[in-house]
């Protein structure tokens, strides 16, 4: 069904239906001017905005239509889960290509609400525009913490411990299989991460009650990038062992099989989704909690922070080499498959 | 200067200080996973989002990239204006076209951000990509109302009176004559009013601090489409008369000048980001505090809310007829200038 036979107001209906959820901090939904939430009365509230756009984030051409939606929510939600709050409620800002049928749409929305549904954030509103080119997909997320409670880029300290969540290399490897259209079931599991990442906010809701996180971010531009973003914001140096971050097994296998190095995989694959971060490290030696979580929720201890002097330091075969991989440059020659966060 | 001169970092750089502002409800701004915000303990959140795309909602040849980046902020404030709210923080996400020059995004931002300090909202975060198409602006903002005090599109009762703010048909008026390149000194309010329209959060403000204003909606698509909204999710009817919605003197002259009929000025004119809300009759009648407000921030009363069996109705010329306009249907045919709120 095209667009027109249906009209907007009908579409939007149709979209309102399909996103529809049950949740106790949703005062007002979708069909008002704005949305009115309900936070915890002791609380901060956090915003976060991401936007997906054809032919720069995505391409239509091996991006299923529901799993742009689930990812399209997921890296907002990932943003969040980086601030140790959770979610309340998102807007989706979209431009419709005039070529996408109903069910297109139709689809998209599917992927978004059970996405939504997953992770319990409410879509709550939007904004529903034809475009006369790509597909622009933003999506916006109110959401809370407690109280002077969220953990910031800025917080590592010297001696504190870095920590990784998870394994890198997956999104990479699914990435690059698409684009060369094979081992769609040898790596299945690194192209399901690609296209429908998970954010991590049980994790960080885990991590942020049990310890003194210092800091955190979101893996979104390559591990690299983002260790390098948080020294900055920390103004700190930081001496990371390149062994001790993990990789999957299908990404160690991807790389041999493209002679490849498996570095890249390791610094270098974006859109991964994990939680990087820091605690003091008395909060990690001879704790049993850290242990235990960090079995649960699967953490490693990668580095360790250093003066600012020191800069960002690879330990590899027990050489130490300044850090030399890079992360996204959206306007940079030549250009790349990603943005900025602002 | 191109942008690949510079890079996304340095860019980001550049827009972060172009919005800088001071604000005690900013606890941390762009640069992080997400914004930090404090609202009033005693507060519900409402979170709204509208965008803004090339070649749909505006046209390079006659926008202005600063009156862009204003308009694009405003919208989304006349939305918080509309529930009866006060901004938070707003972030951009934003798709530069590869031809742009750093001149032009810094040109759109110190639209927002006169904008942002005109109506103390500060931006507070956002994303930056590239587009290979044409310019995408999308804006959310968190606001907050009083516990419970969000005013909704559903409240009207029967025998409530139908009021409006401001003056219509100044929008279409600056639309139309930008598009025949004609009258810029003539019609330069009306142009002005299209190209920077002024959100109504001191109104609103005013009204619901004062009166108990049972439902409100702003004026984006044509007053004749959100009298038919209001009376839609109030589940109401309506009798407006037509001679009490005022007009602007430009857009007076101008439907006269281009013999078109004054009614669609009044009825058709989107984007004018007026209020529209509604009074019970004992709060208008014989009541000085309306008087002196309905003065003070330009108050006319063009109609009463019926019972849903009458429809939406106009007296014209002791006439009764039903409404026979229609708003913007964004995947209509044909295809229009503007975008579906949900």
């Amino acid at each position: 069904m095209r667009l027109y036979q249906i009209g907007e107001f009908s579409l939007i209906d149709r979209l309102r239906k399909a996103v529809q959820m049950r949740s106790n901090q949703v005062l007002l939904g979708i069909g008002d001017d704005a949305a009115v939430l309900r936070a915890h009365p002791q609380s901060d509230i956090i915003l976060t905005t991401d936007a997906l756009i054809e032919g720069v984030h995505f391409d239509l051409e091996y991006t299923p239509l529901e799993s742009l939606g689930w990812k399209a929510l997921a890296v907002n939600l990932s943003d969040i889960a980086a601030m140790g709050g959770s979610p309340l409620g998102a807007t989706v800002s979209i431009a419709i290509p005039d070529r996408w049928r109903v069910e297109d749409v139709e689809n998209l929305y599917a992927g978004l609400s059970r996405c939504a549904k997953t992770f319990r954030c409410p879509i709550v509103g939007g904004d529903t525009s034809r475009s006369l080119d790509g597909c622009f997909l933003s999506i916006a997320i109110a959401g809370e913490t407690g109280l002077d409670q969220s953990v910031r880029r800025s917080g590592a300290r010297v001696g504190d411990i870095l920590c990784l969540t998870g394994e890198m290399g997956g999104a990479k490897t699914g990435l690059e299989a698409l684009i060369q259209r094979t081992g769609k079931r040898r790596f299945k599991k690194s192209i399901r991460r690609f296209l429908e990442p998970i954010p991590r906010l049980e994790a960080s809701s885990l991590l942020i009650r049990r310890l003194p996180v210092s800091s955190m971010i979101d893996v979104s531009d390559g591990l690299a990038s983002e260790i390098q973003h948080l020294c900055m914001e920390s103004d700190v140096g930081c001496s990371v062992d390149e062994e001790r971050i993990p990789v999957s097994s299908e990404a160690i296998r991807w790389a041999k099989e493209q002679h490849k190095p498996l570095s890249s995989y390791r610094f270098e694959s974006g859109e991964e989704y994990e939680l990087l971060f820091t605690l003091p490290r008395k909060a990690v030696e001879k704790n049993r909690i850290f242990h235990r979580l960090a079995q649960s929720v699967s953490v490693s201890i990668i580095g360790e922070i250093t003066v600012p002097s020191r800069g960002v330091q690879i330990r590899r075969r027990k050489k130490t080499v300044p850090m030399d991989f890079h992360g996204w440059n959206h306007f940079g020659k030549p250009s790349s498959l990603k943005s900025g966060k602002s």
